[in-house]
């Protein structure tokens, strides 16, 4: 673990949403000091007591508005459904001065939300590309953001608190090891529609569709799922409610890059249908480059099936 | 390691191709003690000696015909559609009584090479449903197999010696760690469409449409690939001849489990288009369980990103 210490300390971090990515984030600020409280708020008194037992936070609070009261930071990480809502609530609740970021997968609609926020309040919409196929305060982990890319779109403020409040959180995130890029929220929301959005559509969709083979039994799907579908199961394990509001939030963009993808899926399928090994083999040799340009990137590990098997010197 | 010896030794171990599988087989029977000798036999000089010099073999042979002279154990683990060559080749160059296995992904068009054989020679159509997205001898190892299943789908055979043969075959796949089960081609044709060439061809079509939207950036998808799209390219980074050959010969399952697919994910996109969100949560809380089912059957790691990130202890 890095021993960074960041030049910005927070005088009270208010997370709201206390799951696998307000955990880790909260874990992480704990880890390089970069809050001198944290308070957790979530609507489920259950996640609150765990993640205060887990030592996650320092406080709880159901009441968005009291946890919010104090909070130099505020940190939305609920479903990206919740935040219109959430930021509504904070238009009074929160005091004067403080900074807003969330760490929802759609920018869009959250920029929009931040939009009708008061002047007083400093809102940097961002999205750490980081997580697990886990849910909840027990799966976080500090350094779930080391390495991994955030990207802030901050909105169309041009006032020097607003400017220092970006610096803030760029500072917060890189603070926490990620590596930050700026962009605007509908270039992230296509952007984030291929690498993140479409892949879960099609890892959920798969999932389904292979249980729906009649007469290939559950049990088979199980057993022979070392061939590959065990893959797409990881991503299909993800909260359903995160994912839903996920594909409700960014319609467009993800019925743009699917229109691609089945463009591409009916090419393949008459490659196949035609006998054109040609075609097919062009296709796939693709792969192998991309993925070795992932894994020079560090975003991926080199090891075989992602070093999941034990592989014995021989 | 296991150190369990298996009754049944061969003298003369021949494998036609040795690429992963082939040299994860040699590996195996070598730490199980299940081959005096292993003949290694491949088209590529160059594939050979470093075979050898890995110690993967003991002696190498571009002559299919020299290889299988003496061999009591033939496996072929070339790419699917180089088998009814090699089965052409081995009915004459194959001794009397030699028992043959694949370890194709497709068993229809295997089956179909291997019953135009000789009664002398005793094939037994196999696949283990094990690998890795690498390729080549330097990419095999010995536990490969364990705890992977094997199927195989006999030839419509009846006699004394075949069935000998049958149960020397499964005696094999035990003793280099793989569970054993026994179906029709057909069958298994259908099954692995579902749990590994559908995976494959979804996997290979995402990623080459990934990197088509034109609008967002080669470097992009790499970067943000680890919102998702970087499970899909393992996979994806699969051997191309390989996948060519395996959608080459099955065809019609493929087919059909794509169909399958492309209904389900019709209906994916209406429910993004019309905002049903209950519709998208409830297909999506599948997932969980599925996977769930695979981590307890063994088939899957239950550690978070196939415990390929960090996670410290917090």
């Amino acid at each position: 673990m890095t021993d960074r210490k960041s030049q910005q300390k927070f005088e009270c971090a208010c997370i709201i949403g206390v799951g696998l990515i307000g955990s880790s984030m909260a874990l992480a600020m704990r880890h390089r000091s970069l809050a001198r409280k944290i308070i957790g708020v979530d609507r489920d008194e259950n996640v609150l007591a765990r993640a205060e037992k887990l030592g996650v936070i320092d406080q709880s609070e159901t009441s968005l508005e009291k946890g919010a009261a104090g909070a130099d930071l505020i940190i939305l990480s609920t479903p990206v459904g919740a935040m219109a809502d959430v930021c509504e609530m904070l238009s009074d609740a929160a005091p004067d001065g403080a900074l807003i970021i969330d760490v929802g997968s759609v920018k869009g609609v959250v920029a929009k939300a931040g939009a009708a926020l008061p002047e007083r309040l400093h809102f940097v919409p961002s999205h750490p590309v980081a997580g697990t196929e886990q849910s909840g305060p027990e799966a976080g982990f500090a350094t779930l953001f080391e390495n991994r890319w955030c990207i802030l779109t901050p909105l169309a403020r041009k006032d020097e608190a607003y400017k220092s409040a970006i610096n803030k959180a760029e500072e917060l995130w890189t603070g926490v090891g990620a590596l930050v890029e700026v962009m605007d929220a509908e270039h992230h929301d296509l952007a984030l529609a291929v690498t993140s959005h479409l892949p879960h559509l099609i890892a959920f969709t798969l999932v389904g569709a292979a249980d729906d083979v009649e007469s290939v039994a559950h049990g088979e799907v199980i057993k022979y799922s070392a061939g590959g579908f065990r893959d797409f199961t990881r991503i299909a394990a993800s909260d359903p409610i995160m994912w839903r509001d996920v594909f409700l939030s960014n319609k467009e963009a993800v019925l743009e890059v699917l229109g691609r993808f089945s463009e591409e899926l009916a090419v393949m399928q008459r490659a196949i249908r035609w006998g054109d090994g040609k075609a097919l083999e062009d296709a796939f040799a693709r792969g192998r480059a991309l993925r070795r340009a992932i894994v020079d990137a560090g975003q991926e590990t080199e090891k075989p099936n992602f070093g999941r098997d034990k592989k014995p010197e021989n």
